[in-house]
C-alpha cells in the first residue's frame, strides 16, 4: 500500500482524555479512532492486526475440531430471563424496551449458543458440539479508561462446547487450554495461566490466560511448585500472607470456563443417552478479545518512539521509506515477490517525519531507498543497495534487494 | 469435513410460522437458525456462504483503492443529532438509555464515518477517503417475515467514499456501480441498476441493484430506450400509464447513494482546497447485504427438493455420499487435492436420507462411492469409479477419480 494514499495517516496529538499507552500509540499510529468513551473504530492499520490476529485463533480454534459460525447480537429478555442473569447480570448488559419488546446486547453468548443446541441435540449422538465465533459484546463499563484493553463495545471470538459427559468435557477443555496457549506463542505474548473464580458465569474456579505486563490491572500471584498461577479472588488469607508467594501484574487476555451443567438444566438442553435416559448437556465456554490482545502487545512492546509489533501480527512485513524515486521499482518488485509492504511515498514530507513515523507505526522491518543507499551500490554494477533496520535494533545494514528479499 | 461431525444436522421440517422459501430452506438445510422474529444465526454452512461473498466483495472493494475497517455499533445520540437523524430516522433505529446517556444502534453509518473523515482531513491532499466495513446492522422493521431477506438485525458492507469535488465523487461512484455489477456477475445473479429515491439519506436520486425474482418485495420498471430500471418511487403517473412500459419483482441486493454535501456540511467536515477556501467534503455510501444476497440466492436458485447453489458461493465444492467404506479413501484424496468436500459419513444413515439431504443442502456436484460404483470399475485394475452428478441436472455419470478431479 501507497501511505500518501492510505486513511489515515498519522496524528501529532492522541487527545488528551487517554491516559493509557495503547491507547495513545493506536490513536496516533493511525490503528484506531475513538468515537466515545469505551468505543474505538478499527481504522484500516488496527484492522489488518486484527484479522492476522483472528487467523491464528482461527486456525487454532479449527485444529480442535471446532466450526465458525456467527450468532446475533440483539437479544430477547426471555432467553436470558432462563437462566436469571437479566437480572443477575443487569449491571453489566445494556438493556432496552422497543414497542413493548425487552432487548439485551450481547455482553457473552451462553444462552443464545444453549438455546441452538437444545434445539438440535436430541441424541448422545450429536455430541459433542464445538463452535465459536468473532463477534461483538457490549458491557456497560462504569469507567473505561485502559483504551481499548477495558471497552464498551469490544470483539471477542468466543467458543462453547457442549458434551455428553464430565469427562468429555474436561479433555476439551484442556485441549482448548493448549490450544490457548498455542496461540499466544504465535502471536508473541508469553502467557501464565491463573486459577480464577467464574463471576458472573459460574461458580466453579475457571481459567485464565494472563500475560505479565507491569501496567496489567490483575494481580497473579506464584509459588514454586505450584501447577497454575492464582488469581487475587481464589487466594486465600494464608497464601496471601506467605512469603514465599511471589506476585506479578497482568492483563487478562483469554480465560476458560467450565460450566457444568447448570445452564443445560436451566434451559432443558438435554439429549438422550446410551442407556435412554435424559440427561443436560456438559457445557464450557472459552474466549479471547482479540481487540484487547492488540492493545496487550501495545503495552508490552513498545518504546518511546512508539510500537514495536511481533511479526505474525504487525499490519505490514516491511516500511519501505521512499527518498529517491527507484524507492518505486523496490516497492513493485516487494509486491511482486508477495511482501506485504507500507511504501511511504509521500515526496512532499521530509525524511525526519517519515523516519518518526515509522517508528511510530513500529513495523518490523524498515527499508531506505535515498541517494545516499544507491551510491552505496554504485561499485556493483546494476546493483542498487537498500538500507535495512529492524524495528528492535538500532543497527543498520545496506543489502542488496536479493539479500532483503531473503531476509524477510 | 465429516458430516457425521457437523453441526447442526439436516431438520425434517422448518418452523411453522417461516413463509419464505429462503427461510424455509435455510433453516431445513442447517444454515441459519432463528433467534426471533428478523434475527437469526449463521451457522456454520451459513457462514461458509456468507463468507465467501464477502470475499468476493472484499476483492472487488480492494481493486477500487477502498480499504477495510470496523466501526462501532453503538453511537452516541450526539453525532446522530448533527444531521438531525436521530429524529427523522427514529422509527427505524433502535434507540435507548443507559446511566443517563443516550445510544442508538447502527441502522447505518454515515454520520459515523463523516465524524471519522472529519477528524482525520484537512487538506485536499487527504482526500479522496474510500473505507469500508462488514458490520451488524439493527432496524427496527415492524414485520420480519421474508427470512433473511428482511432482517431486524442483519450484515451489510457498507462503503463509504468522501472526495474534493463532484467529479471526482461521480467518477468514484460509478466505478462503485461497476464493481458491483462484477461482485454480483462473480456470485451468479443477474442485476439490473434502477433509479430510486434516496430514503431517509438523501433527496438526490440514487440507484438500486436489483435482482429479478418473482417474490421479490420490489416492483420495478423498464422501457426500451431507458438506460436504467426505475423503482416505482420515481416512476411519474405518465410512465406508469404507459404500455410500453413493463415491470417485473425483484429483491433489491444493493444500493449506492450520491450524498453530495449536505453531511459534511452539518457535520462541518472541511478540507482546505488549493485556492486555500474551506469547503464541505463530496460523500457518498455504497451498501451491500451479504446475508440478504445469500437469501436471494435460495429464491432464485432452488426446486421442489432444496437448495441449488451457484459454484462461486457453494458452502463446499463436493458432497460426497459414502454408502461403502471405500469413500474414505475418495474423501482423503480429495482433501489432498485441495477440494472443499463435506463428507455423508453416516454409517448408521440409510442412502435415502443421505441423497435427500444432498438435495436439500444444495452443493453444486454430488459424488456417490457405494458397491455398485465400485463395481463398475472392477474391469479395470484397480480403477475405482465413482458417480457424479450436477445437482442442477439428473443425469449421473461413473467417473473415475482423474476424471472427477479434472472437471472439478
Amino acid at each position: 500500500m501507497r501511505y500518501s494514499q492510505f486513511f489515515p495517516q498519522t496524528l501529532k496529538e492522541a487527545p488528551k482524555d487517554e491516559v493509557a499507552v495503547n491507547a495513545k500509540y493506536l490513536i496516533r499510529g493511525g490503528y484506531i479512532d475513538k468515537l466515545m468513551a469505551g468505543s474505538y473504530t478499527l481504522l484500516p492499520l488496527g484492522m489488518r492486526v486484527v484479522q492476522k490476529i483472528n487467523q491464528i485463533i482461527r486456525e487454532e480454534m479449527n485444529k480442535t475440531g471446532a466450526q465458525e459460525l456467527l450468532m446475533p447480537l440483539l437479544h430477547p429478555k426471555e432467553i436470558w430471563n432462563e437462566t436469571g442473569r437479566w437480572d443477575s447480570a443487569s449491571e453489566v448488559m445494556y438493556q432496552f424496551e422497543k414497542n413493548d419488546k425487552e432487548y439485551a446486547l450481547s455482553f457473552t453468548h451462553e444462552e443464545i449458543v444453549m438455546d441452538l443446541i437444545r434445539k438440535h441435540t436430541s441424541s448422545y449422538k450429536d455430541l459433542p458440539i464445538k463452535v465459536y465465533h468473532f463477534s461483538t459484546k457490549f458491557r456497560n463499563e462504569l469507567r473505561a479508561k485502559s483504551g481499548i484493553l477495558r471497552g464498551r463495545e469490544f470483539m471477542m471470538k468466543d467458543l462453547y462446547s457442549a458434551h455428553f459427559s464430565e469427562e468429555d468435557l474436561m479433555e476439551y477443555y484442556w485441549k482448548v487450554a493448549d490450544a490457548y496457549l498455542e496461540i499466544f506463542k504465535r502471536i508473541g505474548i508469553d502467557v501464565k495461566i491463573a486459577e480464577a473464580s467464574g463471576g458472573v458465569f459460574t461458580t466453579s474456579h475457571t481459567h485464565e490466560f494472563q500475560a505479565l505486563c507491569e501496567v496489567g490491572e490483575d494481580t497473579i500471584y506464584h509459588k514454586e511448585g505450584w501447577k497454575f498461577w492464582k488469581n487475587k479472588e481464589v487466594m486465600t488469607e494464608e497464601e496471601l500472607s506467605d512469603p514465599d508467594v511471589k506476585s506479578a501484574q497482568a492483563i487478562e487476555v483469554g480465560n476458560i470456563f467450565p460450566l457444568g451443567t447448570m445452564y443445560a438444566e436451566k434451559m432443558s438442553a438435554l439429549f438422550t443417552d446410551q442407556d435412554g435416559s435424559k440427561k443436560p448437556v456438559w457445557f464450557a465456554s472459552y474466549g479471547i478479545g482479540p481487540t484487547r490482545v492488540m492493545g496487550t502487545l501495545v503495552e508490552i512492546f513498545h518504546d518511546d518512539k512508539g510500537i514495536i509489533w511481533p511479526e505474525a501480527v504487525a499490519p505490514f512485513q516491511v516500511h519501505l521509506i521512499g527518498l529517491h524515486e527507484k524507492a518505486d521499482s523496490v516497492y513493485h518488485n516487494l509486491l511482486e515477490a508477495g511482501v506485504e509492504v507500507l511504501y511511504d511515498d509521500r515526496w512532499d514530507t521530509n525524511a525526519g517525519t517519515k523516519f518518526a513515523d515509522a517508528d511510530l507505526i513500529g513495523i518490523p522491518v524498515r527499508l531506505v531507498v535515498s541517494t545516499k543507499t544507491l551510491s552505496a551500490g554504485s561499485g556493483q554494477a546494476g546493483t542498487a543497495m537498500i538500507e535495512w533496520k529492524k524495528r528492535d535494533s538500532d543497527k543498520t545494514e545496506l543489502l542488496t534487494f536479493e539479500e532483503v528479499l531473503a531476509r524477510i
